[in-house]
């Protein structure tokens, strides 16, 4: 008979299936996505004809919920298809999958402070929050391979590439902060649209090398 | 050996089950509707006496809240009955629906904001979120009929019938804008209440010409 | 051919899986359970000295909570019992459910406003809106029954029990409006714990007579 | 044929599937968790160079933040993988589990509390509450093995080591309460770190004595 750690480790530490952990992390992602909406609060106003400048006023929070609501949304296409060809979990997946989490169930904060005070500190956090997101994406892939949970349908090329495409968003996220941190909060905040161009930029490159 | 795009697309762009997306979907829907509830705030009040006035005059609360647990369910249902009959999901799917998802947890703000104030402007940005609410469960619909995602048990009639049932609730939506922006906005909330006899209706007619 | 209304009809109109709906009413409930302990706020002190006795002070939210707590976890534990048993669903039973959930998601409401006033109103609308709930269960299991959505394991003995049993939760809430609306609503909060012992005896009457 | 309550009993009081109690109970800890982010309020400042500083000085918020996921987190795992070996279900089980959820729905407050006072009465209701959470854990796991209700893979051994690794989390929590009532609250709050070395000593203890 074996001893009694490798019989709690065969039967606790690792699986087969990653139902329930899809499960649970979709509905930290959908509650998220869902809390961020709280933020949008109704404006106070005296007269009946205050409300459409109080509405139009309101165009930061419009703007910041829509932002997290595309960023948590693509964090959560990405998360969906590393699940699709992860094909068992040990406990290290698990902390991994957490600390995404974690950082995921956060967004609303930062969220709420860009869309009160567009500053460099605001700018700096919410930057800071979800180019952590993005690295702890990159682990999870990285840490599948190495720990041989991928499906054989993976190979090198595919892995290699969901990889560098995976460091763009936590890129441009690392290059916002240098920038505001210049002063240039505002600029800071255009530079995340270069994520767009350049996913597909090194989407081309990354075909032609591999 | 396929080029490394198509590996890529063949393994992450497409699938045969949308389990986790209706569940991710549903979850969504869910917390959207139950955190209508948070609208209803508790009244301040100095006397006992004073809490059934105070109840009672909490009633655009309550009508904005059954209002769109209604509308939000109405939506759910027929999401609900869609998927039933898709087969598959594209990345175009996906976007699609995530577009659907975020105007769905958008709800709670134009109904707090209608339940406060029932003016012109409230009114209209509640007609103009439901009614794009309907226009991206419609533009589902024809999506995943182009892509061939329907199940074979729904012909053509059918296919034609759900979409033409789609168009009353943005119709009847984009309705209410017009008579709002007349300076009716009582009259453009009563219109709301059209969409249950214009579903009759034009699914009498849609039946008939099929 | 079959027309077009009924080729409808047997694609969406009912199903044989209830899957989705359980697993929505879940969700629902999950969250209005949980959104519970936000009406729990924490106290505003001056010194460190006051901070147990604003806690002891909160002993009305606490008990809200508890009580709000338990009586959704036994109308989820109800909801699950039926659903193990209810085999298809049609859109009325859809329409019963979603009622169901309108009145669950709503009890946030009325738990935060006995906890803040424990007067005759807040006594009142809490148990409307619990009575609700009970009939809204009640309603389902006739519908199902009605409908021939029963698995053939619940015999007639069964169905009544269950349905007899059903009665007893309205029957207190009902009764402890008319308690309230004699103005003593003190008494007709202690009357809701006349829910257990009225189960027991129900269930053993119920049983004797089947 | 047998009498009633019998027949009532097998269609409803236990079951085979876990499967929905698991995914109820998923949701009410996904949702405790991503609900603590609501309590890190945005800061209100005057100009924006008293934004770092403001942002600084929610280093409570962030720790209490960051403390609860963890522990809820930890406590997901522990029921995750007491769950996987569970093959069954009984109305005790459910009662003992919607126990559990009520304590994890309620971390928010305490929570909150701790972030916003850190003295002794906050620190003795946080560490309250978590330990009671792990001795209904505890209460899960015993009360699943008394009732036979575990795979045959868990022998006795597996079964006393978690059993006994169950013990650490509230014999810390209870210390940490002792602590804190000598007055020495900073210290109560440090000794939950012991839980961490406490779990890998009574592990290797454990083992030892099997």
């Amino acid at each position: 008979m074996t001893d009694l750690r490798s019989r709690y480790h065969r039967l606790f530490d690792s699986g087969e299936s990653t139902e329930r952990i899809e499960f649970f992390s979709d509905a930290v992602f959908a509650i998220a996505m869902t809390l961020l909406v709280l933020d949008i609060k109704v404006p106070e106003i005296d007269r009946a004809d205050e409300l459409w400048p109080a509405l139009v006023a309101l165009a930061p929070e419009y703007f910041a919920y829509a932002l997290s609501f595309v960023t948590i949304a693509i964090n959560w296409m990405s998360h969906h298809r590393k699940f699709r060809v992860i094909t068992g979990y040990t406990t290290g997946l698990i902390y991994l999958n957490l600390l995404l989490l974690a950082l995921v169930a956060f967004v609303p904060f930062p969220t709420a402070l860009l869309s009160e005070y567009a500053e460099t500190p605001s700018v700096t956090l919410y930057a800071a929050t979800l180019g952590a997101i993005g690295l702890v994406q990159l682990a999870i892939w990285g840490y599948a391979h190495r720990s041989k949970l991928l499906a054989p349908s993976v190979d090198s090329g595919v892995y290699r590439f969901v990889r560098t495409m995976g460091v763009v968003n936590p890129a441009v996220f690392l290059l916002s902060i240098v920038i505001a941190s210049l002063g240039a909060h505002q600029a800071a905040m255009y530079s995340w649209i270069l994520m767009w161009p350049a996913s597909i930029i090194v989407g081309r490159l990354a075909q032609r090398e591999r």
